[in-house]
């Protein structure tokens, strides 16, 4: 995808820092009123009048986060904002601004980084955020992307992870268990790659999955959604590391415990095959999978029949007092104790 | 520094990503009115009520920003912070949060990152800053760290870099060189241990420029004094990239051009012996060596009383109609354009 015999190769020392700074940023335009400044001084000024603000960061890292062998550099732009609106919106927050810094190493001809840039300038025209500042510095080795997210609430409107109560009913936006998949179905074409590079894959059965992966969204539209229907969630988090890790996390912070049903879980039907190919549980794979970027979130039992029906929103368990633990109930209705497993947890099974 | 036989040696697998954020964050205080919930939740959230919002952000890259070798991680820690509220400041601002994200191999121990955080601490307590947030994630190879520094100011007393005059003062804080000079002395010495290990350094001569490179302050103090004199700048920058680079950004955004003076740049005698030592130019090192992060700005001539003879601040030009272009007023008394440089440039010499 970066080749040295690719013709249209500009050396990044040909610009220097602030020519690339300049020649990334010029066509992002500013389009939020709580922007006052954005680019080209010591750092942007923004106004939120009596509202509250919410910031949030994340480290995208080459060979941790991504493999540029099957991410394209447009996509791994799109994605490296994507992640941090997640955070924002599981606040219940509108997401306003971000700041984009990266370092790269001189192997990154300037037309990669066009290419990342135009995937972060479609990422903020399709969610409606101003890009305000950042930094542009080489590395040694390797790419590296931190995005900062910042944000908008009116204080009564902000959902925290420690609100959950007991009783409370556990909901998830969308479908689980999709990022992961696609990430196997792209593993595998890589090694096929590797030992054929002539072969041209197949993937038209897998394309949700691969988008999953590849080009995730946030749910921009669970906040508003929720509003709509008169119901504040009691606390809410974003699925980015698997949907017991994140579980885990309302319970410890909120003090319950929690059932989980496992006949519940939103599974897309490419899921459910791709793990029958892969001879992966789907339900381990919704549960420890991550990169999934739904919204989990409780709410008081009485709000049920607002969200009742809903295409969006599936309820998948509901939260217990703190000493009955957090457990999964089997579709063969055996009761096991939920464990935080991430990735590796799921390679090793 | 860190080596291998360290018999205090955790790794950062034991703990986990979780385990070790919340390990090397439960020691930092919230102490910030306008901190609504810092570390622990999707995002933090934040209150400036009717002040506007400042934002900057900056990525320090092993190798390219800082050399583990001479750089004690406790030292490195304070800098990556000092480096961002040094552009909140420059707006004439207070620096009031921080979200600090890394990515580190797993090389570093535990107690590497133990120290790391604490110069991060140590700066926040001593700058009055909340660390509110961030990410801490692996890296194949070598350390990054993102600062974002957060600060709020009163609409009418932001300062941009884009409001000078013609005819305005142009004024800086400190003294200039002394970061430059001190990485000489410590790149020197970096070159003679590689030669011979047991070699114990006299550095007593060097205490302020070594200083200066490795525990950089940030001018917290210059919007105070500034405030106190009644003196609102009409453009500021921090001086991170050097004196020459700084002016031209100056000149460039307010349209107007400038005259140096080369005999009224401020200059620590531990410069001056140290350019003669290593047969530099010290008003080169002034111009282009960086990393002083002292403020850079312009006043009003009218506002000369006020600021005359106060020790912090030393009137080094002025500011000329646009078409004058800018220019260094020599010693000799000879008018020389002036050309943004970087350390690259100084090196080529």
């Amino acid at each position: 995808m970066i080749e040295d015999k690719n013709p249209q190769r500009t050396s990044l020392s040909e610009l220097g820092e602030f020519g690339l700074i300049e020649h990334l940023t010029k066509d992002f335009k500013i389009t939020r009123k709580s922007t006052v400044k954005g680019v080209g001084d010591d750092a942007a000024v923004l106004d939120f009048k009596n509202r509250k603000t919410v910031v949030t960061n994340d480290l995208l890292v080459e060979g941790v986060h991504f493999d540029l062998a099957y991410v394209p550099l447009k996509h791994l732009g799109y994605k490296a904002v994507i992640v941090n609106l997640s955070d924002i919106y599981a606040m219940n927050a509108t997401a306003t601004q971000i700041t984009v810094s990266i370092a790269v190493s001189n192997r990154f001809p300037l037309e990669a980084l066009e290419e990342l840039y135009g995937g972060i300038a479609l990422a903020c025209e399709l969610y409606d955020v101003d890009m305000i500042g950042g930094d542009t510095t080489s590395s040694n080795k390797g790419l590296f992307i931190s995005v900062t997210a910042i944000g908008e609430a009116k204080n009564e409107d902000l959902v925290y992870r420690n609100g959950a109560k007991s009783n409370d009913l556990l909901v998830v936006s969308g479908d689980l268990g999709g990022a992961y998949m696609g990430l196997q179905v792209l593993e595998r074409e890589k090694e096929v790659f590797k030992v054929n590079s002539n072969n041209q894959p197949d993937l038209s059965m897998y394309t949700y999955i691969i988008e999953r992966q590849l080009k995730p969204e946030a749910r921009k539209d669970i906040p508003v959604l929720l509003k709509e229907l008169g119901v504040k969630p009691t606390s809410m988090i974003d699925i980015s590391d698997g949907l017991s890790s994140e579980i885990l996390h309302l319970c410890k912070q909120s003090g319950v415990g929690c059932n989980l049903y496992e006949d519940k879980i939103p599974l897309d039907p490419q899921v459910i095959s791709a793990s029958e190919e892969f001879d992966i549980n789907s339900t381990m794979v919704a549960l420890s999978g991550g990169e999934d970027y739904e919204l989990l979130f409780t709410i008081a039992q009485s709000d049920y029949p607002k969200i009742k029906g809903n295409p969006h929103l599936t309820v998948i368990g509901h939260m217990t007092p703190e000493n009955e633990g957090m457990h999964l109930i089997t579709r063969a209705n055996t009761k096991i104790p939920l464990k935080a497993r991430g990735w590796n947890a799921l390679k090793e099974e």
